[in-house]
């Protein structure tokens, strides 16, 4: 079996591309930006989320009390450009979730292009993250956001 | 990419391996069989379940109005043992579903040798039925459909 095809199939059913927003004064445009790639799965498959791990060899798993669930996530910007990013571009997800990873990658590409601290690019990110599906129970509605900046 | 380990990891996330009774009183048991390998997706990813179905060369898609969800569903013990048993031994699961797919198979290897016919051995299936998850909810609780062999 090809286990970087495998990991594709299975993030296309399991995995979670998304960006969530959280106020903070001391930022200029007083809202952060936060990338995120999870899997999450129940404790008897915790083998193959340490597999999924020791393969994109970065991120973390931690254990979620509120969901009973492991949860497998790359939050660092840099790891999720060096090793996320590439592996989906190069295995392509084939479920709607590519969408969302569309979506993704242009967020982090303007991340990284340190975009996200113009008021009016961090705009065009909110809207971006806004149109994803996976980004579970939001924080703060769009119009909230967008009212901040 | 390698569409057949694809297929493998998305399975392992969204398939369902199960075994479903019925009463059926022309029966000699009075108890009809069932297994079924079902993968289910939203409208936006029908063109996925094609694909899955285009490869597995059997089965049909329909539309579960109850969940609002497009089914692959697999039903026929021929099919499943010629097409889809195959496959996930070739490309096998790697999550906690491995365990389901291992008690489906018994019970398919079972079926296919009339075995299910027999009240002890239908008696044994239903051991390893209900020690799926993958079943949904269960029309019968175990202690029901033993008491009527």
């Amino acid at each position: 079996m090809d286990f970087k095809s495998y990991i594709t199939g299975f993030v296309d059913g399991e995995g979670c591309f998304s960006v969530s927003f959280t106020k903070r004064s001391k930022l200029n445009t007083g809202i952060e930006v936060r990338p995120s790639f999870s899997v999450s799965q129940k404790k008897f498959s915790l083998d193959l989320l340490k597999k999924i791990h020791e393969y994109f060899t970065c991120g973390a798993i931690r254990y979620s009390k509120s969901d009973g669930v492991y949860k497998y996530e790359v939050r660092s910007l840099s790891d999720i450009t060096l090793y996320i990013i590439p592996h989906f571009q190069k295995y392509p997800l084939l479920t709607a979730k590519s969408k969302d990873f569309d979506l993704f990658v242009q967020i982090c590409q303007m991340m990284t292009a340190n975009l996200h601290r113009n008021h009016e690019y961090l705009a065009k990110i909110i809207d971006l993250a806004y149109q994803m599906n996976c980004s579970g129970k939001r924080k703060y509605q769009r119009k909230d956001l967008l009212k901040l900046l």
